[in-house]
């Protein structure tokens, strides 16, 4: 009677989501845990932010419906910061706010397919949602493997791209690993897609999932993707730049270059409209317009990460070395992830297996945490160094 | 190459909206139109809303994730103020949290249809957009005939149900006509779902869609759904009642009651996932978690309405009697809605034809504007009244 498929979804949640709750519950009983779960900034919102929306809520229109598409002047905003970027053309007419990432993706993997034998592909490791968003649309999910240092294989991503293949996605810098693609990087994947465009003869779209985008670290540089790649449609939230991930608010953008530019745009609006996404929460939109260029502090998570590096390395760990976002990966020293995310249950120590992030072995561990829970966890890492005989 | 029904869905937008945005260039060109188009609240938010909201903007942890299903608080609140309307039973764990009534029908149609073969039959006059999401989860809409002053055709309504339908959708009070469902008329429609749930042994469940249900004149009373008939969803959204269309805050809530209670909430929890809804926004969870029962002042839409009326009678038009919400039907007098719209157009005042709301020869008015708007409006349906030689 009911969708299967949607109860499935509803009843097996993520694992982040799942470990997260039953952190807050043992919280709430007046234990100490590290959680390292979420991806909730823990940084504060800038105070000028909020000084924004406490002046936008005494506009007397700041709360009616705005077009479907976004406030034009939030649209000019955008499309002018995304012009500073780089070469490619951003107007008003190729932005769509949306209700954060999440329905950014969902808007344009639905807008570029239509059949069951559609794909999307995705670089390894991915956030474990994009498999939920794209087969929600009825069409298949694949994942390219990683190399070492969780760079691409370029030989897999050759593999799997065919005839049916709609769009890559690439999320840089990347969640779970904090990887940033390089220029180098970059290259080699959009010569691929420029061949395999040509030989099925039609656009392979590049869908730049960047919520992180301004979570960079030390002198690591973000290439800005359309630059490279015109068929690009970039994904985007507010959420972690400015510490609002319970808002709901980003876009999409596509540069007036993008193939079938006009369509496109209208695709994505008609999916949007679809999914019941009348418009975009209207007191952030007013922020965006208004918005002064002020993100949150990222230094936290930066020296967050320094910490628990240096903290698990010299217990013995294998690490990444991650240059932007705010996750670490860690190898589980058996290959077995579930277990030891088990095992630091066991001890308080909240972590993530990423084998649903297509990275079997590793866990993985949000660095958006107080400085406290670093200081914390460090006898926690230390006695599930001493469970696997590493000290 | 894209999804050509989610492009036509972005190409073809309503008819609402396109005379709205037309209206907007007019008004920006300095002319003087009387817009009768939008449901946008004329009426201000509350200003212990608008506190509220500030207060909350300056707690630290406002703008956190929730759990998907939203804050346990602004939940039981919901499950409490329900509680006291009726005989059902709600709990927090028959609340979800949703970005509006359009998030709210969205996950609801997902959730209880998967075949293509479904049909998810409306009461005429119905909200256009209902066809939408109903054929975007791939299901069949289906409209029920109305009777005089908007009643159910009983006879219509037995016909359209088969052993393919999953649900009812009920809009009280409706928009577009404003007509409230008496308790004689949902005695009438349970007893023949009722009937229908036997003969075919399935639950066929009633989608109680009330964004309205606190905009009630005079001594008209609402009816609480849950109370007739146990298998009720209730979608609602705090656009109306608030003044906060644009921020995309609103709930489903299933009585503990219904048929397939555990299984159908997580059905509608995997439907908001797939679509992307991560969470609604978290700081209208704070709204509705510390909410003081204040609404908007809902008595200049029942001036309006009454003025009107008057107008628009002493004209010679035809007009039923709404009894709630923000909209007066209008009969063309020829039968020809589009070409009055048009002709209205062309006299400055932006009225909405509403075929398209499945009632042929009608037009809508949106009794949510100004006062101004409603007495400059007098001598321009004096225009048109001419323009068909009522008067």
């Amino acid at each position: 009677m009911l969708n299967e498929k949607m109860k499935a979804l509803g009843q097996n949640r993520s694992k982040i989501r799942d470990l997260f709750e039953y952190g807050k519950i043992l919280k709430q009983q007046g234990e100490t845990v590290c959680d390292f779960t979420l991806g909730n900034p823990s940084v504060k919102t800038p105070d000028s932010v909020t000084q924004i929306l406490i002046d936008g809520l005494k506009k007397s229109d700041v709360h009616a419906y705005t077009q479907a598409q976004g406030s034009a002047m939030a649209r000019q905003k955008i499309a002018s910061d995304l012009n500073k970027k780089g070469k490619t053309t951003f107007t008003e007419n190729g932005i769509a706010l949306t209700c954060g990432a999440a329905a950014s993706l969902c808007g344009v993997f639905k807008a570029i397919t239509s059949s069951r034998t559609d794909e999307i592909v995705v670089l390894s490791p991915f956030f474990p949602e994009y498999k939920v968003f794209i087969e929600s649309c009825s069409s298949n999910f694949k994942s390219v493997e990683f190399d070492n240092d969780f760079s691409p294989s370029f030989s897999s991503l050759e593999n799997a791209i065919t005839k049916n293949t709609k769009a890559l996605v690439i999320n840089n810098p990347n969640n779970p690993s904090g990887k940033i693609y390089t220029v180098d990087e970059i290259c080699k994947i959009t010569e691929i897609l420029n061949k395999k465009s040509k030989e099925f003869s039609h656009p392979i779209y590049l869908i730049s999932d960047e919520p992180y985008r301004e979570i960079v670290f030390g002198d690591a540089k973000l290439p800005f993707i359309p630059d490279f790649y015109k068929d690009t449609i970039i994904c985007y939230s507010f959420s972690k730049s400015l510490s609002l991930p319970g808002e709901r608010i980003g876009y999409i953008a596509i540069p007036s270059e993008i193939s079938e530019f006009i369509d496109l745009y209208a695709s994505i609006l008609g999916s949007l409209r679809a999914f019941g996404y009348v418009c975009a929460p209207s007191l952030f939109q007013y922020l965006i317009e208004n918005f002064n260029g002020e993100y949150s502090d990222f230094s936290i998570y930066e020296n967050n990460l320094k910490t628990l590096l240096s903290t698990l390395k010299n217990l013995g760990f294998t690490c990444n070395e991650p240059k932007g976002a705010f996750y670490l990966m860690v190898k589980a020293p058996d290959g077995d992830s579930e277990k030891m995310s088990e095992r630091a249950k066991e001890l308080g120590l909240l972590i993530v297996p990423a084998d649903s992030f297509g990275a079997k072995g590793w866990v993985r561990i949000a660095t958006c945490v107080s400085k406290e829970t670093v200081e914390n966890s460090k006898p926690l890492f230390e006695k599930l160094a001493k469970v696997y005989n590493l000290i």
